[in-house]
């Protein structure tokens, strides 16, 4: 018998499964209240606008050739045009060579992973951060720092940074334009690239949008080829995810290097998908957006209601203003992970543990809420168990 | 600015663009006979069956939710149930868990390079062989030897070998049987894996099939899970590329490894594209195959008959019994590459060179011919054109 555990690369013991997305599963169980993971829910997905479009591009003989034929691997070229577009509308002048289609922002993580990092290589990321990126970045066999070591002109070489600044996975958090302007500084002082992950830019539910660290990054250096910032985003938490359509908008010498990168790894994005995206996107984007903002943020306000209402002392938590996801920090006696087993056990409500989301040095008494996927009138007999159990564990 | 080119890694100077994809810009130009892009013909493509198929998924609210949502990495479990029963048909008896849907048959080929391979890890490859695969293999920075090495037990050490036994692209040919059982023998010998690709293993005009790598090699060893072999395959060729919906066929330990690299790249395949290609698979699978084999002999013949009519002596050519390529051999005085560039711009007639298929020490005076796109009345003209060409450059 072939001894494959011999054969495998280095970077291959680097790589786990990001369970979080296996939590997915859960969901499907009605008796479980799910805060579990941070899919959208599919009752937002414009199914009859997708049917639709897919109609106007299949029974097209000229479209249909376009759509189900191999394509370029930098991306459609009418969609990067639309992006084009797009991005200016968030202070982003940029070109169609700024622009990369990938599948997923996931993709786009793992493609400038892949550019920048060699084995060994140091990703000053937030703690705690995505896990996804953090899973692309291992497969770079990448360490990691925090992004506080940014200011530290005499801190470890690093290679880049990586930052959410957006309503943050797993926090929920926004950087002030302060705090990005700071961030810039330091990169600029360091002279290492930063890489922006917008995912959630747009759930926005309160407050004044605040510009990206890449509008910003375009305003100070004068111009989109002058950046240091790389940018991803996605289609899948505003449409919906199952498209697989992303992109990343950058410097265009280093997206020429990203969309070598791209043909080496799957050729390009599916065609049919990006003509698709870019129908709906250019019809329904804005209406799209105030659905799932709307539904969002009555779940947010019902779940963040149960907490106030049900937490015990010594409990806290994170109030965003948007995107899919809220922090609690439970008393110092508690494992996140030993309650997110419980609560799914004792309790049927699904959690995520924290831990997972630390490139190092986890908080351990951290959970994840997601509240897309819990009904409102779900979320305060949910919160309701987990508080339970919190007074069972600190045993009150 | 930012000093890009210093930060890269070192993978990155590996990777060129595989400019034969960039022909298929050239087929729109009405003018130019295109032999040059090894894709499809858009007149096969089963637009109204697509059509039917989005539109059964799409109007089904559970279906829908399903196609639009985020979905396990490994794939679509009832698709590749459906893949576990065709590849029974091909004498591959396996399971779900030996199988995983990758975004078409070029990202298998980039999970495996990335499971298997160290920077100068050796690849045992066919001379010539799919650009493709050499850019996949070059981004983790191996190093080439060819297939024939594998006889050697005292060659270089090399990490696994890869062959497109069945209409190899560029050169059309097949191994027989035998030349299978002796690859295996001498990978067993080796004590290494071999990557069979498939991509084009349906698209036999004449002859009998012969059994897969993998077949052969689950029959000896006893089972998958035993297997040396690890298969890729896609819809692409037989189907539609553009759907970007490929598989893995290995042992479960492989197969699971390759899908935490795939969560890590792009968390998962297109759903909603996995569901379609079930469907379509399901439905119309046979009679694609016979519709495209039917055109394609057509044409092949229509380009044999020309190279037969037209060309000078000292010009070879393969006769494929299938695929989409045949492979000549130009009078030893003339370069392909400069051939190619000259048949273009004084001929109109697309080409590709021979040199970028070879992973090293290339045969100069070699071209490719892929004929999908060459319509049959057009076939005759082109080939004189080439074979006017070739008079010109040596002379006559």
């Amino acid at each position: 018998m072939t001894d494959w555990s011999g054969l495998y690369a280095s970077r291959v013991s680097r790589i786990q499964s990001s369970d979080v997305r296996e939590q997915a599963r859960l969901m499907g169980q009605a008796d479980i209240i799910s805060f579990g993971g941070g899919i959208p829910d599919p009752a937002v997905f414009p199914h009859a606008d997708i049917a639709e479009a897919a109609h106007r591009i299949l029974i097209d003989p000229a479209k249909a050739r376009v759509a189900l034929q191999y394509s370029e691997s930098g991306g459609w070229r009418p969609l990067r045009e639309w992006l084009v577009a797009y991005m200016g509308t968030l202070g982003v002048a940029c070109g169609p060579d700024n622009i990369l289609i990938t599948s997923g922002s996931q993709q786009g993580l793992d493609l400038i992973g892949r550019l920048l990092l060699s084995p060994g290589d140091r990703v000053l990321a937030e703690a705690p951060t995505y896990i996804g990126a953090l899973r692309a970045f291992d497969a770079c066999e990448a360490t990691y720092g925090t992004v506080d070591e940014l200011a530290d002109p005499a801190g470890p070489k690093a290679k880049f940074g990586y930052v959410m600044p957006d309503f943050q996975n797993p926090m929920g958090t926004c950087l002030t334009q302060d705090e990005r302007l700071t961030l810039l500084d330091h990169a600029a002082a360091r002279g290492i690239p930063l890489v922006e992950d917008s995912a959630y830019e747009k759930l926005r539910y309160e407050g004044e949008p605040v510009p990206s660290l890449l509008a910003l990054d375009v305003e100070r250096s004068g111009g989109i080829d002058k950046a240091r910032v790389i940018y991803t985003s996605t289609f899948s938490k505003v449409i919906v995810p199952s498209l697989r359509v992303g992109w990343v908008v950058g410097p265009a010498e280093v997206v020429h290097r990203l969309m070598l990168m791209k043909q080496a790894a799957d050729l390009h994005t599916s065609t049919f998908n990006q003509m698709l995206m870019l129908d709906l996107a250019s019809r329904i984007l804005e209406d799209r957006i105030a659905v799932v903002n709307d539904l969002y943020r009555r779940r947010r306000d019902a779940t963040l209601g149960a907490l106030e209402a049900h937490m015990p002392p010594g409990v806290a938590w994170t109030r965003p203003q948007g995107g899919m996801y809220l922090w609690v920090t439970l008393p110092p006696a508690i494992d996140g992970q030993d309650f997110a087993r419980r609560a799914l056990a004792e309790e049927r409500v699904a959690v995520v543990a924290g831990r997972s989301f630390y490139p190092a040095n986890p908080q351990l008494n951290t959970i994840r809420l997601a509240f897309p996927q819990t009904r409102e009138d779900r979320a305060g007999e949910g919160i309701a168990r987990l508080a339970g159990l919190i007074r069972r564990m600190v045993g009150n």
